[in-house]
């Protein structure tokens, strides 16, 4: 990249650093910051620094946040006796959006996965259990439906089970509005395996 | 996004607000710079923001560049007899690549656009022309096949004729590994228009 100039290459090269920003995207971004007015340059790079100053796992679920307790874990009106276990910060994000779940979260940055040589003590289990001292009804386990995902919820059920507390597991099967010819077959079986009568 | 604390949202605001990035797209990225060293993230805010802060045009061929002179207008091996016109510093990065041309560049920032009440006023024409006082062979045009590189390709051409100064176009027709199947009718005609004989 030596036709751009030494600070615009450095621009460059560090935003396709950035995963799923190729080398193409890291041009357009780079050309749209230079671009942009200075104030807002200031302003997206100060957001940078900023939330990576800050930023600490929730003493409480060990999400990201950048307080002491997540605005989740503060919230009073949640149900503190309820909590879903997620892999990280993103998928808890993802069950926010619904708007329909009022309990609290776990979030345990990462999965068992003997292929990467991840086990059961590189995750927040220990932090899980922890919590599970404390008055709570249920855990909802929502790790992915990946292989990492089945084996990091077989793992936890088998822990909590001796605990007497109810564990339970999102259900898998055919994503609304999924055509079915497009859907592949393990979706499928499993879509069928948890059938419900009607 | 209130599930987030505030630093978090305001990053992921940021980074929503660039080309190309989602709301999820940004999500990731926050995510990633969150867990990215310190020190990494300091490189990336400070590249953003020291690219901004000393950018400027080239005052030869007005690309983007951080120096007086652009790497390429600095480099005396180049024939500065030969000018490609491009619409903007993307452009010139595709052509650099080709590590065939070597040639200098003029860059429009932009294309005459009645529609966007773009008019030859409001890109670098007027500086091509001055450039054209010294001593150049040729003028190459490599504006987009698009009807707005069209039409400033054909107003340039028509500006450039009287000083006897040599004008070309790049050539336009079925792109190299195209699939004829899968390529627009007016690509194809040009294509044909464009014959060469064998």
């Amino acid at each position: 990249m030596d036709y751009y100039s030494r600070q615009i290459s450095k621009l460059i090269q560090e935003l396709s650093a950035l995963p799923g920003i190729g080398s193409k995207s890291a041009q357009r971004l780079a050309f749209h910051i230079l671009n942009m007015p200075t104030e807002q340059v200031e302003g997206l790079a100060s957001a940078i620094v900023d939330a990576k100053k800050n930023v600490r796992y929730c003493k409480e679920c060990f999400t990201l946040t950048d307080e002491e307790l997540c605005p989740i874990c503060r919230d009073k009106a949640r149900n503190h006796k309820v909590i879903m276990v997620v892999e990280n910060s993103r998928d808890l994000a993802a069950y926010e959006k619904t708007q329909k779940y009022d309990g609290v979260y776990h979030v345990l940055h990462g999965a068992i996965s003997p292929m990467l040589g991840i086990g059961p003590g590189d995750i927040r289990l220990k932090e899980l259990m922890q919590r599970l001292q404390q008055d709570v009804d249920e855990v909802i386990i929502a790790t992915n439906s990946s292989l990492e995902g089945e084996t990091t919820a077989m793992y936890i059920s088998k822990l909590i089970k001796p605990t007497g507390i109810k564990v339970t597991r999102i259900a898998s099967g055919v994503p609304v509005g999924g055509d079915l010819e497009y859907i592949d077959e393990v979706t499928l079986l499993r879509a069928l395996e948890g059938r419900t009568e009607l």
